[in-house]
């Protein structure tokens, strides 16, 4: 008697159920069945459980490309779409699928602004093992990042760019969804993690994107193969609705940089733009600022992009630029003179080697998820989250390294949070005789715009 | 930054989640997690929203035979299991799958109980395109389907069998997830299909049950591939709860008789139970009533238990055993001496043949929707039914045919509905210049009790 009421029972004007049971049988789905759904769903005229049950069907049956593109672009258009065309320069965003250390944005820009590209940057807040850009931000004292679209406008055409947060306004049926996915196990799918990034990149009126997308174990995508598959499937969709969309696979096998907490990260984000800083940190913004200059129209190539690039740097023309956005967005300039305008933790401790040999590897997911133990991430959405604490590297994957010499110093400001981040620390970095293969830093560029 | 937040953001007590991702992976889940999630779904402990994308998982990724197990257990266990074991007789029952004129089991709770097993049967409803025992009884002017528990036994003790429909007591679980999952497209997974039917069945405190499964166009498993999967699915689950159980796959082809509404059915059971009535149902009844009392021990072999069926209905103990079951749920008995007393159509109107040669096939899905549409079932759960109305077949497959003869007679209340199930019927019938091959009745029996 169970399986008698199929066809009777569902309701007779938008039929969801028709879209999921289509998507469970692996068919494709048409974009007026997606916007359907999308529009009914942001609207609320149908339920939390059948558009559940019809991420679950896309988790696991998948989607086409033009199934993608079209989620991609209903999801979009649920919400404002910023109209920059009254801006002469060139927009072009970067976004990274998230890592440890990773703080490339604050670098880029006001590099790529200084190089007269505009940079309409939104971005989002550290969850899990990652860090995020807001948090970073927000331990500049003052700096805003929930600035009015006006004002958001205003301080891009003062100085080509602008960091804030997703507005309400902006791709609400993503929010939605992904508050729905993240508690009922469909977050993994890179389709819906593809129309979930570029719905809310392309709401910001971008005439180009550059995707950082990350691989290894501090990476969402752990092997090179599923980082490469959502990177083509970003681009594609990109390249369908018209923009410009590069992808570089790079690597997140090790945290990024040497500083991982937020105002670590703004620190080494100074150094950077003075033209100091480590050297791996510095030539992934060289390479990802010479892809926004060259699809920014400011340089005829990606290697001109990079020397105009370490120019603005050595000029200290792009640090200025940061100054000048910090200021605009009411924080504390100061900051880029003396780190002693930001946040200090209590305490710091180092953790030692216990062998010497050479650093083999590190899981980096552990090393971010001991900061976020300290209180430099959250453990969950409405956690706060300190930003003074965090852990500086003194070694990386391939240095040389005695017994007793240390590997790190944890800066924190509770004792009990320090000694789990110091045993997390010490269970990740592995030790060996002999030096590893180095990982390039850059794995893959996709897209056709190479 | 889309991907990060899988593992911070979910509660710390019962973690639906896990179990939702368990089954994403195709992972095998334990008997607590499958437990974990019924009980917590069915105390309202966790939201519709998660159970579906649950639901959906296990329709894409099926269930191993120990998950199933664990699924019907508990949701047999969400609710009261009745006790019948003060009963001597051995509690046999019979389900099936759900067909178009399918209407055996009010034959067979009176023929089993003249030969001494005791059914005590919780029938369901029609909805779609097939008919329910509940609506066929309530036919019969005062017959009452929702007995207590208290009255049902006694009926079952005083005569050998009683047929109520399923309380709010039995197997809450399965009321909750059926209604979700008939508005969140997983309705067609075997493994809950079996689970929903199982739990039902193994509710009503029976040793054995002798399943029906359909097959054919007027079937929910129009392959008998699928079918026979089905029915093996349940015949393990009710074995693993050590309960004697035994499928046999047989045809829905076609409608089973000749007569397709509630009133019209209930005259048919009484032709067969007076030893008259078309030849497929008599034997289809006499097949499925030799396994009954042959489970119920009150035959050594199945052939033995159809023998004594067929005794039982020449020497009138059957329609007697009908007749008092009638009485004590508050039927008017006079039904069976006279179809008057049963509620009757004010129009009848015949369909006949447009050409001449042999019935080679009848879309039998479609001449339950006909039966529908005139009123005799259900286009929604909330509709009502009317039982006066139905279909008359005069030729079923294999049958010659003149042009201009009679094919069927339509019983109905509504002129315009007459001509939708009209035209249904005449483009469901097939007529061809040679008989078609004979398919059989009983495709194939499944069960270690065979």
């Amino acid at each position: 008697m169970t399986a008698k009421t199929t066809t009777a029972a569902a309701p007779q004007t938008f039929r969801a159920i028709d879209v999921i049971r289509k998507k469970r049988d692996g068919q494709e789905l048409s974009r007026a069945e997606i916007e359907g759904l999308v529009d009914a769903y942001t609207n609320a005229e149908i339920p939390d459980y059948q558009v559940s049950a019809w991420l679950m069907a896309v988790v696991l049956r998948g989607m086409t490309r033009p199934e993608t593109a079209a989620l991609t672009d209903a999801m979009l258009h649920s919400g404002e779409v910023l109209d920059l065309s009254s801006l002469p320069a060139k927009k072009v965003d970067k976004h990274s699928t998230g890592g440890v250390g990773d703080k490339t944005s604050l670098v880029l820009a006001p590099l790529a602004a200084a190089a007269g590209v505009a940079v309409p940057m939104i971005s989002g807040r550290g969850l899990g093992h990652t860090g995020g850009t807001l948090d970073k931000l927000e331990a500049i004292p003052g700096f805003n990042v929930n600035l009015p679209v006006g004002k958001f406008r205003r301080v891009l055409e003062t100085c080509g760019c602008a960091m804030i947060g997703q507005t309400a306004e902006i791709a609400p049926a993503d929010r939605k969804l992904y508050a729905l996915r993240d508690v009922t196990g469909t977050v993994e799918s890179p389709y819906l993690i593809c129309a979930s990034i570029m719905s809310k990149k392309l709401a910001e009126g971008i005439d180009a994107l550059v995707l950082d997308v990350k691989t290894g174990s501090g990476a969402f995508m752990k092997n090179e193969k599923d980082a490469a598959f959502l990177a083509e499937l970003m681009v594609e969709t990109g390249e369908r609705m018209g923009k410009q969309v590069v992808a570089l696979i790079t690597d997140m096998d090790q945290p990024l940089g040497n500083m991982i907490g937020n105002a670590l990260e703004v620190v080494e984000c100074v150094e950077i733009l003075r033209g100091a800083g480590p050297q791996d940190l510095r030539e992934l913004c060289l390479e990802l600022a010479g892809w926004m200059l060259y699809l920014g129209g400011a340089s005829k190539s990606v290697v001109e992009g990079k020397q105009q690039s370490a120019s603005l740097i050595s000029s200290g023309h792009a640090l200025e630029k940061f100054r000048q956005m910090i200021e605009l967005q009411g924080g504390d300039p100061h900051v880029i003179d003396d780190a002693k305008h930001l946040p200090q933790a209590q305490h710091s401790t180092q953790v030692a080697s216990a062998k010497s040999g050479f650093i083999a590897s590190m899981q980096c997911e552990q090393i971010g998820t001991a900061c976020v133990i300290l209180g430099g991430g959250r453990e969950r959405k409405e956690d706060s989250v300190d930003p003074a604490v965090g852990i500086v590297l003194h070694k990386k994957v391939g240095d040389k390294v005695s017994a007793g010499e240390p590997l790190a110093t944890i800066h924190y400001n509770s004792e009990s949070k320090a000694q789990r981040a110091r045993q997390l620390i010490e269970s990740s970095v592995e030790v060996a005789a002999a030096a590893p293969a180095k990982r390039p830093l850059i794995h893959k560029v996709i897209g056709k715009q190479r």
